[in-house]
This record gives structure tokens, C-alpha cells and sequence, in this order.
């Protein structure tokens, strides 16, 4: 039976990827096997590569082939200041809005219930870990203004009570370049309660 | 500068994958990297295999691990008959039909001059090779009925023209079990075009 499907493994592994359902995997097999081979040989080492090198920042968290990120290696950024971030992604946000100096903590992840992540999942005893050197003086919690988002800076909240620390988050407001007439009205009822 | 982004090599690889943009690439990898690293080897090795061991049957085009495919090698089947198919899965869902025991000819492809894929692209001239043993008697075209497998098939029968070949298309018609009142005008228009 198996070589009357000789693609069969391939699919099957393809479906791990997040949002890939069967018949996208078939399509995604037949196009590397016919149309892109070298595709596939690039994936297959970019695949292994990345399990091999990549690990996680001892300080931070965040990914990096190097015991320590770059980030964290960098001598001249605010010490004082640790931001609390969802993924790398968001990390790379941050730093492309140039507007922020000091150094990250990656969670990796954030509390979602429906999807079984609770707070041990993500990097919370480590965040406890990294905000213990004593040189930290705030925390500012970049998660998603989502509902697991805020349920994660909650999270982070709870654990920083008692610590010589102060916690802060990210403004909620009318997005710069909007018009009000288009921006949903919860975000209109923060930004007015918020006002400054 | 790459540090920052140890992914990024797997992300453009991922990115490889038909209809998978640089945000899918980045939820994909980031998936593999923090909750699935095994996933990522599994893919890593069943890319490698597939690219180092299948080939395509040198008597019906069909992707195979040997030189010849099991269902070409069946020497029971029905030699007079070839059917036509655009892909290996369309040749499966003709034997999962039970109701066809010809041989199969997988053109691995069809006609698209919008992806630039003419009549040269295709399976084509091994198709004329396949046809010729002097045995097959029926060509059937089984190729989609979109635009697309319609201009495949009118290549197939332009090419089959004037050898002692018979060309036959398969029904086009009401599909079972569909209410009239749910099928689209043109299907019905061609049922009753083609009532018998």
C-alpha cells in the first residue's frame, strides 16, 4: 500500500505544520516534488539547522544561536528597565519603533486556557528569575491587548506584588492615523477614560 | 544582524510553500521552534526521503519509490484503457472508485498559460510515447472541469488526432445526490445537453 502513496510520509508531516489541513499538505507536496525540489532541500536543512542551532537567551529568553542574545550582550542599554514580551516578534516590533532602550524578557507564549497554556507554560519562573538581580527597577508588560493577553500581564502583575518593582503597561488608545469614525468603540471608551 | 533574527533562514524556507506569506511563515516557525522541535525533524527528514527517493513511473508519470508503480506493474488490469489525470491524487480518487480497471497515465500538471504553464510543461510528449504500444485502444481524459483541465483535454485530443486511438471524455452532469435546485445553471444546461 504505501508506494501507491509514495508522498504519504511527507503529508503527514506537512499537517504538523500549525494551520495545515490535508489537502493544503497534498498541494504543498506536490508543488515541492514537482515544481520546487530544491525547496524542499532547503527546508529540510533550514528545518534541521534551526533544531540544531538555535536555542533560547539565557537572559532573556528570546531565540539566538548564542548562549546570550545580542540584546542582552549589548553593555549600554537601560538596565532599569525590562520589557515583558509574547514572542520574538514582538520584540523585533518594539525595537523597530527605535523608542525603547532597555532590555526584553520573552515569555514565549501567552496564558490560554482554551488552548491548555497555563501560567507555568510560558517563562514566568524565569521572568522571576531575571527581575531578582536587583537592577530592575520597572517592568513594562508589552503583551497583546487581547484577552489572553491581558490574562498573561495579569499573571505578571500577581507575581511582581511584594517585589521592589513597578509594573506598567502599554497605553490602550486610538491607534495614530485613524479616523474616530472607524475605530471600534472599546478602544474609544479606554482611550477616554485614560485621557491625559 | 542575524542573530537578531536566528529564524529568519527558516522562515524564508517555510516561505517556499505555496500560499504561505511571511506572517504564516513566522506563526510556522516560531510553532516548530517552541512547541513542536520534533515536528520540525520529522518534516526535515520526510522532505529529504521524498526528494532522494521518489521519481516519477516510467510508464504512467505517477510519483513511485521504484521504477515502475504497483498499480502499472498489476498485470491483471486493462491494457486497452489509459485514463488521463492531472495529479497522483486524482489518480487515487479514480481507484477509490472501484469502477475503472485501465492503466493511468499523471500528466503532473495541467495547462495555465496565467502560471505559465503551456502544453510543453505537461506530461505531454511521454503521453504520445505511453499511447503508442499499439495496444492502448481508449484514451479517457479524465482532467478537471475548469478551464484549465478543458484546455488539457483539448490538447490531449488535438494530440491523439489521426492515431488509431479512441478519445473519450468522462460525464459532465448533475452530481448524485445533489437537489436540482442547488446545482449551478451550467452543470444542469450540459445534463440536459448530454441527457441519454
Amino acid at each position: 500500500m504505501s508506494d501507491l502513496q509514495p508522498l504519504d510520509p511527507l503529508i503527514q508531516a506537512l499537517r504538523r505544520l500549525p494551520g495545515v489541513g490535508v489537502k493544503s499538505a497534498q498541494r504543498m507536496a506536490f508543488h515541492l516534488m514537482q515544481r520546487d525540489q530544491d525547496g524542499a532541500r532547503v527546508l529540510s536543512r533550514a528545518l534541521q539547522e534551526a533544531v540544531d542551532s538555535v536555542q533560547h537567551c539565557s537572559r532573556c529568553n528570546t531565540f539566538t544561536h548564542d548562549a546570550v542574545c545580542p540584546i542582552c550582550r549589548d553593555a549600554g542599554r537601560d538596565a532599569a528597565r525590562l520589557c515583558v514580551v509574547e514572542t520574538p516578534a514582538d520584540l523585533a516590533a518594539m525595537e523597530r519603533t527605535g523608542a525603547y532602550s532597555g532590555y526584553y524578557f520573552v515569555l514565549m507564549g501567552r496564558i490560554s486556557p482554551m488552548d491548555g497554556v497555563g501560567a507555568k507554560d510560558i517563562g514566568l519562573p524565569r521572568l522571576l528569575e531575571r527581575v531578582a538581580d536587583g537592577v530592575v527597577q520597572e517592568v513594562i508588560l508589552a503583551t497583546s491587548f487581547t484577552t489572553e493577553g491581558e490574562a498573561t500581564a495579569h499573571a505578571v502583575t500577581e507575581l511582581m506584588q511584594g517585589r521592589q518593582v513597578q509594573v506598567t503597561r502599554l497605553a490602550r488608545g486610538v491607534p495614530v492615523g485613524s479616523e474616530l469614525e472607524y475605530v471600534d468603540l472599546g478602544t474609544i471608551a479606554h482611550a477616554l477614560v485614560e485621557r491625559r
